[in-house]
């Protein structure tokens, strides 16, 4: 497969995870961007099985063209805490057993390849991060030029008057790496974050997940398969099974297939502390009843609502895989 | 005058405060509620004027029977900040010269009048705090069996998932005093939490104003007068003059005059770290899409919806004074 018409260089670093997958999926089947690079980090399930489950991905896509580094193991403090078998399965993909793509990750670390590729695409490069950002912050300690020759970064991450998911206060990928979040929101780089306020609005329903299962393609399928789990650990939630739309919305926020129609850049802080607020990203959203205007020098663009529903726009392009 | 029929014992502690006399007239107004004592806390203003002002308007309604103690000056860490003489006005009652009552506090302080008042009234008496809650965490400490004598505890105070107006994520009540207020909520106690979630829904408009500057009654003009400054103060947040009735909407809230819809019993832990979410109220609202059932085992409601707007039944009240 290749990309049609001038497309722009995205490197995309995950946890696979389901949601994941779907984000994964959605950049391959996005015309607007060619996806250079993924990175693993550990999150939803560890580095090494993260990276095998999108070279998995990958393949069924057809596109073992795309290199996958493994990343961070371990957040900067601390060690992985096991990942999230109730939501992603003990593997990741929802317990699913994808057809093993038969490639090996790179020699480079995720590290490496984030930081060669922005050198390949200086000015160019545009980052998805839809996992815990140790990958980034450690890049960022690595080479402290990196966001000169990064054109914007898209992060899945927080809550902003949202309540968190994994505490009251905190969303699982800033929680998992609380440090590094608050390194990579220090930065003086173009940030937007896609937090559960608006991620928790666009659900993908089981009519959505069957349109893939009977898709007759080679990838779409599997992902309505590894879809199934997940969907069982929503019911709590919404008293239904469906899912909620993470990282996918993270990735079309990037790509353009959704647009955010209330999004202030706001000065944005994470708790790095060992108190109740641990993990959470404190947004000054002060300005909310003057219709959330930008805050004079803040870098840091949060998204709080969209235009459109994700899932019939995500439902169409991963048709086509 | 003397308050018709059965009426409920309370105490109230306050940082007078233009809010905090409109919640004050509020309750003398109440025929549900005997007002027996008003404590005062460092806040909007020193505790010391905080009183001086308790008392004034405790002359024009004729309560000169109502006692008046002088609580904590400093918060129970550091120490008192100066107010918000921009907010409040340099005496707390936007700079209005009200009629000096002639009055002198009590000897007791407010914590020696709250711990009286719980054994004069064991079982029957409410407290509603709409200040800094230095005084109840120092009550707490100095007897800790208060809370089997106080039937219910209101709180004007922090912010849920709301922003927080004197930091991004804290509200000035709780900001003022976080340490007090991780005491008082880590009590068991019935503590009825009405944060800016709710209070900021409830605005009170020039013509409100107006009717209580025309109502020819000998205290309610004079808090038309003490809102004028405050009224300035709303007009960046709301684009006019205006304001919002935090500590009204508490008080109300206690006397049954507004009944919350939406209040669940979940955890709440304030957060008393040095870092950027200090004096933030953390609830535990992750119950969100599930319409905010209670939390087994949680002690602390949190209002975040009421029946009805509070400016007109709180213009109908304060014209009777």
């Amino acid at each position: 497969m290749t990309l049609p018409g001038p497309s722009a260089p995205l490197y995309l670093d995950c946890d696979t995870g389901v949601d994941d997958s779907l984000a994964l999926a959605y950049l391959l089947a996005a015309p607007e961007v060619d996806l250079v690079g993924v990175g693993s980090v550990s999150g939803n399930i560890d580095a090494r099985q993260g990276a095998v489950n999108s070279l998995d991905l990958l393949a069924l896509a057809g596109r073992d063209d795309v290199p996958v580094a493994v990343g961070a193991h371990d957040p900067l403090v601390g060690s992985y805490d096991g990942g999230a078998p109730s939501v992603h399965g003990r593997n990741g993909v929802g317990d699913v057993a994808l057809p093993p793509s038969g490639r090996e990750v790179t020699a480079e670390s995720a590290v490496e390849l984030l930081l060669r590729l922005s050198h390949e695409h200086a000015g160019l490069l545009r980052v998805v991060a839809v996992g815990p950002l140790t990958n980034l912050a450690l890049a960022l300690r690595a080479d402290p030029t990196l966001p000169e020759r990064v054109l914007d970064v898209t992060v899945m991450g927080g809550a902003a008057l949202h309540p968190g998911n994994v505490t009251p206060a905190a969303e699982a990928n800033i929680a998992k790496d609380p440090e590094a979040a608050a390194e990579v929101l220090a930065v003086d780089w173009d940030v937007t974050l896609v937090p559960l306020d608006v991620t928790m609005a666009h659900v993908f329903e089981e009519a959505d997940r069957k349109a893939l299962l009977e898709a007759g393609t080679a990838l779409a399928p599997w992902l309505g398969e590894v879809l199934d789990l997940y969907f069982g650990f929503h019911v709590p939630t919404f008293g239904r099974r469906c899912s909620a739309l993470h990282d996918p919305l993270a990735a079309a926020i990037a790509v353009g297939g959704v647009t955010p129609t209330v999004a202030p850049r706001v000065p944005v802080v994470v708790d790095a502390t060992d108190g109740p607020g641990r993990g959470q990203t404190v947004c000054d959203l002060r300005g909310l009843y003057a219709g959330y205007p930008d805050v004079p020098g803040a870098r840091t663009r949060v998204v709080l609502a969209t235009d459109a529903p994700l899932a019939p726009h995500l439902v169409e392009r991963l048709l086509t895989l």
